[in-house]
């Protein structure tokens, strides 16, 4: 099956030699010749030549005068994010967020399945549904939107970024090492897969509450607990996929507190979704909350949602329970900040919607238990994309994959492109 | 005062322009015109006008003939360190390194202070020194060495990098923002300044045991506790300089351990060089070490170096304090692993030399509370570099800073030149 949009007339366009001139385009939004001469290095034939390459391609336009210099005003050169456009799927535990972007990262459909994707239904069904989704989104747009340039996936767990393969996930059973670049082969563009946080994290630094932040930290409080890293403005995905999985560092000596890894104490066990709602069915059950015990007898199970809706509604054990979970949450935090010196903190997953005492707990903890110079000007705020957020990212880091050079072209990850067929 | 090997007769010399070719060329050591048009992606003209200039100014050289793919064998570029020299001085609490390097960063000549130089002494005493010492080493060389291009200087404490000031150092009396850069402004070349423990990072990561990998951790265990990060194989400073200052990370509630840095219970206080010297004069008080109460009747004080021999000579009180600071250590490091998923730790400092139970117990720790797939590459090695570590890290620290480039001219650190006298 081959997008018939990625199979254009042109040949392989050879993206290493423009990726400097569309970086710094991209960057500036708009941008004359001259800056772009002094920015890129290059001398003004080669930019003249690659320029002209550009606009052929339809990747570069011509847009707005700029400042006069004293002479004439310079046309500005812009990048045409409305070239082509970009398939995304951030999967959760059980449902995604899919949507179809421009160029830019920017969201020109997005499709929420929030409960009907269960991951544990394995690679194939899964994916094979993201697939549909994709092409119902294409087709909606027609031919407006011009060639596909890439695909990027977001999972909930480790993630081998240079194959794109899932490393033994522990809530993703029968993904272990799945080929998913391969199972989307047939659109004939670049495939990538990162961790769903990570792309979170990058997803709030360029668009969201951590915009010009080049140290961020986004922590995701769902039913688990994981964080992705953003170090000098690139995510930090670690030696084996696996930087910034804070679920599993242990708070507690407790034999009792058993967490899905096999281990002992992980903070995850205790503060995450499902460790709030085994404390609050204790709670109900022992009789230290009537409120708790109430929604319990009538639905037959309790959320962290629930706890913050009773804690919000005065009952004091939710509250106690609420306030644990974020102590915990903030001195894990507390070691990463000692650690990391981050700039912000973004606090984002389903727990974190529980209310303002949670995540003013968080604060209390994390101020109280860091190096002073690492907080003296640390931001900490709730994520602002939302549902978004996810999308936003994996769009932002397929971009930047096509259209970023690294220092050196051997830095490049295997499995990147130098060139592609549009 | 003027360096007047830095007021040459050469103008300011526009380093933006040539750091792509010279950024290349280092990496490659020698590489032919074909490779290094392919590399940078600059146009053949443009290579051979800006190979022209750095050749005129002695930075590259035709070197050997390299393979013939057909025709002629191709004469290959090379970056010639000789060029020039770089000053570098590692501060430690009570001593210093100081070296004189070429532009690759091979130390050329050395001076250890091992005891004369205590940091408390202040800015202007040891700087003095500092200043007197690079010219000693400088007068030593005569001419045949080059220009001087940079300077670097590693100190005990954070740094704010883009000024080069040292901020609110714990074991730095009267150094809170001195202007280190400035004090050396009479050379007339960039200066830089960087935490110990980061340089020492760079250093393995180099020409140590950590070559290759791009995500190390560094950790010094000293008299204090602090660490380096290289993370995507860059240094991770943090939003204020202080990221790896993993000594304050709280291992124990105790409220008898209190640290230098006026918090309780931090790993420093307990598994830090004074640290284990403070237990081991409880165990030499309190009858359980004999061997530990004649050293210290004999001399005294207890070091950390003592319990070290007196553990590797038989005493068990001995072994049991170097094997508490290790599940220490082993424990924070443990944390990283799962933050950072890093694929080489390396161990050095003062107390990493007490013998082999030291790192084994910190490996045993480490590896039980690490998540598995985060340990399942990783490497743990002593450091290997030992005293030349620092000034290795120095030395290409200053190199990257005045040769490389970055991927967007404005993330270049404030400070940084865009030209320099040579």
């Amino acid at each position: 099956m081959r997008d018939e949009r990625s199979a254009g007339s042109l040949s392989a366009f050879h993206l290493d030699s423009v990726r400097p001139l569309i970086e710094v385009i991209r960057e500036f939004g708009s941008i004359s010749r001259s800056d772009l001469i002094e920015r890129t290095g290059l001398s003004r034939a080669v930019v003249g030549h690659r320029v002209a390459d550009l606009v052929e391609r339809g990747l570069v336009a011509s847009g707005n005068l700029g400042e006069s210099t004293g002479g004439r005003a310079p046309r500005l050169l812009r990048f045409r994010a409305e070239a082509g456009h970009l398939l995304v799927a951030d999967l959760g535990a059980t449902g995604a967020e899919v949507a179809l972007t421009d160029l830019a990262g920017r969201v020109l459909a997005q499709r929420s399945e929030k409960e009907d994707l269960d991951v544990a239904a394995g690679p194939e069904t899964i994916l094979g549904r993201i697939r549909e989704i994709f092409e119902e989104l294409q087709q909606e747009h027609g031919d407006a939107i011009g060639p596909l340039w890439g695909i990027g996936i977001g999972v909930p767990g480790p993630v081998e970024f240079t194959t794109g393969r899932v490393i033994s996930p522990p809530i993703m059973p029968g993904w272990n090492q799945f080929p998913i670049r391969e199972f989307f082969g047939g659109y004939g563009v670049p495939v990538w897969v990162d961790n769903d946080a990570n792309v979170m994290a990058l997803g709030e630094t360029r668009a969201g509450c951590a915009r010009g932040h080049d140290s961020v930290i986004f922590i995701k409080i769902g039913t688990g607990i994981g964080a992705g890293l953003i170090m000098n403005r690139r995510i930090h995905r670690g030696a084996d996929g696996c930087a910034g999985d804070v679920g599993h560092i242990q708070v507690t000596a407790d034999p009792n507190v058993v967490c899905r890894c096999g281990n002992i104490g992980c903070v995850e066990a205790l503060a995450g979704g499902a460790g709030i709602a085994r404390s609050a069915e204790q709670a109900a059950g022992d009789g230290r909350s009537a409120m708790l015990k109430g929604i319990l007898a009538e639905r037959g199970v309790l959320t962290a949602a629930d706890v913050g809706w009773c804690a919000a509604h005065g009952d004091q054990a939710s509250v106690e329970l609420v306030t644990n979970a974020a102590r915990l949450v903030g001195g894990v935090l507390a070691t990463l900040v000692n650690v990391l010196n981050p700039s912000m903190i973004v606090i984002g997953g389903g727990v974190s919607h529980v209310g303002d005492p949670f995540l003013a707990a968080i604060r209390e903890t994390l101020y109280g238990r860091s190096f002073p110079l690492a907080t003296r000007a640390l931001a900490i705020q709730p994520s602002t994309l939302g549902d978004t957020c996810g999308v936003i990212g994996l769009a932002a880091m397929v971009a930047d994959q096509l259209f970023s050079r690294e220092i050196l072209g051997e830095w490049l990850p295997r499995g990147r492109p130098s060139a592609v067929a549009v």
